[in-house]
């Protein structure tokens, strides 16, 4: 299924098409060369800007790069960035209308500085204001949460070339992605059967490491696609807090779903075992899906629980593409 | 009050001495001086190291320098450094009680790559392993979380040290936050109140900037002495997601707390008063406190979150003092 085949009013269709906009986008070889330039020159970190939806590439990219890279990755959600990012840091400006106001805000500093700015974005003042040789135009007609796929290709190889690494080849991750519905119906539950289960609930995601901004994803995509509450913790962090609180997990219908690696060592396989056994009177759930590798991990949990979002908006009768409250913050701030 | 008259089994009277605490510790003056050594040798970067009540100092730190700090100072809450922390980067370790499993993991790798590593902590395993000439030791007898001002104080004014800066005078915002408790009469309600009127409900913090970690703690704290529930997120990201969930705030008794400053832009504030409009049926209250500077807004609505986290702690007949599921998972991990 190409993308112009994707019905703007079908947030279904969006998700259904997840494996395929992965291997979408196709960047630019000139954007490449540049990018593959910085590398040479030398770089002190790389900078991701983005909110909501156009952060998560981001978020994804730091978590699986933090092990290899030899220069900080840093993501800033806000108007403006740290003092410390000078004309030596590379920026990436992800934006999928191209008009997010805090992206712009922090875009326009990051000028001021000198950076190194490569925008990702399908058009908008994004586009307008960002040197035609560095930005990667990507197709347009989805909400911004449905490109996560195209973001992340194009921020993962950018990134990769920044740091002189070898491209992940988005071909094979995108077939992967699509055999892993399989799991859905041996290892995982269905995405019905689990969206059932949390509703009346409140679903608190536990992770680690590279999960960790998978859990954050799906909170965000029940939040915006079913209008409807979701946490996201970190373990080994939640330990030290947020397990205290699971006395009154019965009391406020909190559901804990632990999401699982298959990638990590016997420790933190000890930390979740024992996270779950103080949990056990909450009834959570495990979710751990086969995987070849950590991206591959990543993206097919995120498309499990992309679809188990869809499900709980269909549960509650709710229309799983609008944002009108999103709406309603920009028409009030005027932008 | 001295530390040395607080009862090790009372959390009020560890809360009631947080102003106290702020000027408790005098760093050693050989520590300043190494610290100092580093400025003029030039560091590439301060992660900070710790977990849980351990950790809340560093992202303190981390909020109010971001716009100062020539490097990156980043956090790390987990059992590895970064791969491009090295021997040119200063480390803080940060372990009440110097036996935190995590923080000890990552001190290890981090004297593997030859970072300079300074350790705040009152003795345990921590002080063992660190060079003598590196250790800021505390007064012992407080649960961690409650020894916040302590790890504060020395984490701030070794960071300035780092960075060149002058110091913070605790004795000043000692002062400061102790008269902050006149507030609560005029411009909060008082804490029992807010006990009261969240009693029953999630409480949901929402903070920008310097007053995000506020909000993370003041989550920790209601978990931690209450074993209550509690959320915060960070405007303006959650104008992305976060407020799209409110559509079932009430379906699950979700009540916004929005912890405002006086030290924000015009944006940030038409940003906190649409965010609150578009949450009006959820009854949200709003936080804002008087305080000549940052640090002291900071501390100030700290105290005052804090004694909150005692009183509901109280209205439910809960043990503040005692956090059996972390002692039990340390157990449950052989820790």
């Amino acid at each position: 299924m190409g993308i112009s085949s994707i019905s703007e009013r079908n947030m279904r269709e969006m998700i259904q098409a997840f494996p395929e906009l992965l291997r979408t986008v196709k960047i630019d070889d000139r954007i490449i060369e540049r990018a593959e330039r910085e590398s040479e020159k030398g770089l002190k970190g790389v900078c991701f800007l983005g909110m909501g939806g156009s952060s998560i590439a981001g978020e994804y990219v730091r978590s699986l790069l933090s092990e290899t890279s030899p220069v900080p990755l840093i993501s800033v959600r806000d108007y403006s960035i740290p003092r410390h990012v000078d004309k030596d840091w590379v920026v990436i400006a992800v934006s999928y209308s191209g008009n997010t106001e805090e992206t712009l805000s922090a875009y326009r500093e990051a000028r001021k500085r000198s950076c190194t700015i490569f925008s990702v974005t399908t058009g908008g003042e994004l586009k307008r204001v960002s040197d035609t040789s560095y930005v990667q135009l990507i197709p347009s007609g989805l909400q911004p949460r449905a490109a996560l796929p195209m973001l992340l290709s194009v921020t993962l190889n950018l990134t990769q070339s920044f740091l002189g690494l070898d491209h992940t080849d988005f071909n094979e991750v995108s077939r992967q992605v699509a055999l892993s519905k399989k799991e859905w119906v041996g290892n995982l539950m269905s995405p019905e059967t689990l969206a059932s289960k949390l509703n009346d609930s409140v679903p608190v995601f536990f992770a680690h490491g590279h999960l960790a901004p998978v859990a954050y994803r799906a909170k965000c995509q029940i939040n915006e696609n079913a209008k409807y509450t979701a946490l996201s913790w970190e373990i080994p962090e939640a330990n030290h807090n947020e397990i205290e609180a699971s006395a009154s997990y019965k009391r406020f219908s909190f559901l804990p779903i632990f999401l699982e690696s298959h990638f990590e060592n016997k420790r933190m396989d000890q930390r979740f075992s024992a996270t779950r056994a103080i949990l056990s009177s909450a009834n959570g759930l495990v979710l751990k899906i086969g995987s070849r590798d950590r991206l591959e991990e990543m993206l097919s949990l995120t498309l499990y629980l992309d679809t188990v979002s869809l499900e709980l908006a269909d549960l509650n009768g709710v229309d799983s593409l609008s944002v009108d409250k999103i709406s309603e913050l920009k028409a009030r701030l005027g932008g």
